[in-house]
């Protein structure tokens, strides 16, 4: 496919759509590669590039492949987003490079974008949007989208500014092509815009466009002015970079970085693995305080494991509960969620405490070993329940991100919690009957 | 706000977005409701139900609340995705009868959607979609495009299709305004459209979506005919769905559906914890099969929880990286997988071993001990590792959703394989070192 006829491969390879051009020149090596650059114009590999998945930083390598004159071509062409996101990737004196290669306006574009902070308004969105003055008539505003349309990636909204260049309304292009062109713009825009700061969170922005449905959404400065828009696809992306984040903490483990070496996939899960490893030392050395109960009535050894693991595991649904309702509902009354857990957790630990009773009972022949455990139970389950929701609750309050409280941490939490419960209750059973 | 004074709130109310429209109209009560659907045109009405993200179940009580003549106007404004959501959610009796209500074209649509299987592209779809003949000029293609565009969910793709009704081209608004009115749009259309069959699951198709970044994508039966099409808006609804539904499997609970009742709630996550809890049981018996040992060596007990702990902790983060490596990367190879595992495995464990090792050395001041534990550890982490990666492949291959195997369940399940590998460890070094 990618030998010395050019012609063949062009045909092949431009046939493609841009997603799957970008997995193909992905898969190429680096002889492979620089015939590419060969066998396609900048213009045509920057439509490979915008559609690409692949990591900003492997992009940057890609660039340091090529000649200047084509660099320059090629990230002229590509939408700003996109260059901008290669950018925050590359070490800051490539990146000034790269910025010289650009026509001046583009430069000064890219350099303000980029000074924007990860995961804000400003980091995602593109500069490159349709404009209009609100005092236009709808036929010259489409003779201006007509000019515009090759470059703006979305010409699905027409935004109208006024003199001060504020934004006043905006239009879509159903608007235009469904009035007749003699109208003024302002009579004809929707004047309520709803638009996000340039410094808003990426996440608040998703839930904004997943509800209003929105193609795109513009972003104004302090001024009011518009900067740029943040198109439905970069949405996507955020939605997915948000719920693998959420699912990666819940688990204890960064599941997204895949990486081939077991080395590397080692160094990333043992941190986690360690530090909850104190953790349960800590349990050890508390079971070790109550060592000469143990050795006394060592038949309670055998539930140690049954209500931590249960316990640990009423805390990891509680948490999980409680974590998804912080995100998604945000005029929640924290005061009736807590009621709420409590009462869950009251329900649960009894009914699962009764079956603790009635099983170890009947196996051991001994109802008050069954009570001890399932009291036990009953309780551990209970303040692993409520410690699951309020974990969360609380790191929400300190401003932390609920979700980073993962399922391993409130298992091994609930571990010494119920360890402490199970041997002082056995010890209260055991004076109030024994002696 | 919603007293007598008509005008005032229709001012309101009607300068609000859809979407925000629908959240008030969620907070009104019955009185209210009845008030607005004298307010509000039915028309006016299908604009916020349209925007709506209140459960399809409740949508249903709504309609009953109506005259005839209402819904029927009501229903035959909103579209044609929406209004099937509603009705597969309400009763078969009702559901023929709100059919009944809508002009006869319009019914037969909705019965023909109304079949398709839930999670396919058939149940998510929309059938106002603006569809042109290949051998129409650009303009008479215009013309068409203004007059459907009212109807239309979508306008940013114009579907080509032949003589045969076959789709074979997609054209965008934008390739419309930029050509001139007398070329054909045979000649302007992009001849590769990507579709996606009408049983297609949904995941597959948001996937798809989400890489090449579209807007909509059309949707063809058997015959290639175009049949429908899904807009992005159901996308960032599918994915959603899809990641929190990963969410609540690796947590073992259902953390989307909120019951403000907590005995509802307790139902939700009794069962797994119940089930959990049996397999609980029989890692007790196994403790209990090794009585003698433990009241021979009672300083084991006290490494119980430790060990489960940390091993359920690592097989946690091991099935959470399957998981999610599944879904994402179809085209991996599973040995590669599993082999990349079975060495993070054996390194995971060596290092928290030796770490138990001194630990439990140093504290007890008997290395004999800490090597018992920390062999164990080892061993229980490299298995628990490799069970939380193998389970999840396992099931993919057997058909069944990945996803399905929860964090608390590998974290009992290696509860039961810690404790039979420790207490082997403990017997065979005691006969070794002791005897």
């Amino acid at each position: 496919l990618n030998k010395r006829n050019r012609k063949n491969f062009r045909k092949l390879f431009l046939g493609l759509h841009g997603y799957e051009q970008s997995q193909l020149f992905a898969e190429f090596d680096f002889a492979q590669r620089k015939l590419i650059y060969t066998f396609l114009s900048p213009e045509e590999l920057a439509n490979v590039f915008d559609d690409t998945e692949e990591d900003p930083g492997e992009m940057g390598k890609y660039l340091d492949e090529m000649s200047d004159a084509y660099v320059s071509r090629l990230l002229s062409e590509m939408y700003m987003d996109n260059v901008v996101d290669i950018f925050t990737d590359i070490r800051p004196i490539k990146r000034k490079k790269y910025i010289g290669l650009l026509p001046s306006d583009e430069a000064d574009q890219v350099r303000e974008l980029i000074h924007y902070e990860d995961e804000t308004a400003g980091s995602i969105m593109t500069t490159e949007f349709i404009k209009v003055d609100k005092n236009q008539t709808v036929d010259t505003a489409m003779q201006h989208v007509k000019q515009e349309a090759q470059e703006a990636e979305v010409i699905a909204y027409i935004y109208v500014t006024d003199e001060a260049n504020k934004l006043v309304g905006v239009l879509s292009v159903r608007d235009l092509i469904t009035h007749s062109d003699d109208e003024k713009v302002a009579d004809v825009m929707a004047t309520r815009v709803l638009a996000v700061d340039v410094n808003e969170d990426q996440e608040a922005i998703a839930e904004q466009v997943r509800d209003y449905n929105f193609v795109a959404i513009p972003v104004v400065d302090a001024s009011e002015e518009i900067v740029g828009i943040i198109t439905v696809d970069d949405i996507i992306d955020v939605i997915d970079e948000e719920s693998a984040e959420d699912y990666s903490h819940l688990a204890g483990v960064d599941t997204e970085t895949i990486s081939r070496n077991p080395f590397q996939t080692a160094l990333k899960r043992l941190p986690w693995l360690i530090t909850l490893l104190f953790l349960g030392m800590l349990t050890a050395t508390l079971i070790n305080h109550f060592e000469g109960l143990l050795s006394q009535v060592s038949v309670l050894a055998i539930f140690i494991s049954l209500i931590t693991g249960t316990a640990g595991n009423a805390g990891t649904q509680s948490l999980a509960v409680a974590v998804r309702r912080l995100a998604t509902n945000n005029h929640l009354k924290i005061a009736r969620l807590i009621l709420n857990e409590i009462a869950t957790g009251i329900i649960i630990g009894v009914i699962t405490g009764v079956c603790v009773f009635i099983m170890v009972g009947v196996w051991k022949q001994n109802f008050l070993l069954g009570a001890v455990v399932g009291t036990a139970m009953a309780s551990a389950i209970f303040v692993a329940n409520l410690a699951g929701s309020l974990i969360p609750i609380g790191m929400e309050k300190l401003g932390v991100d609920p979700a980073v409280a993962s399922g391993p941490f409130i298992s091994t939490l609930s571990d010494l919690t119920s360890v402490l419960i199970y041997f002082n209750i056995a010890q209260y059973f055991l004076q109030l009957f024994i002696k």
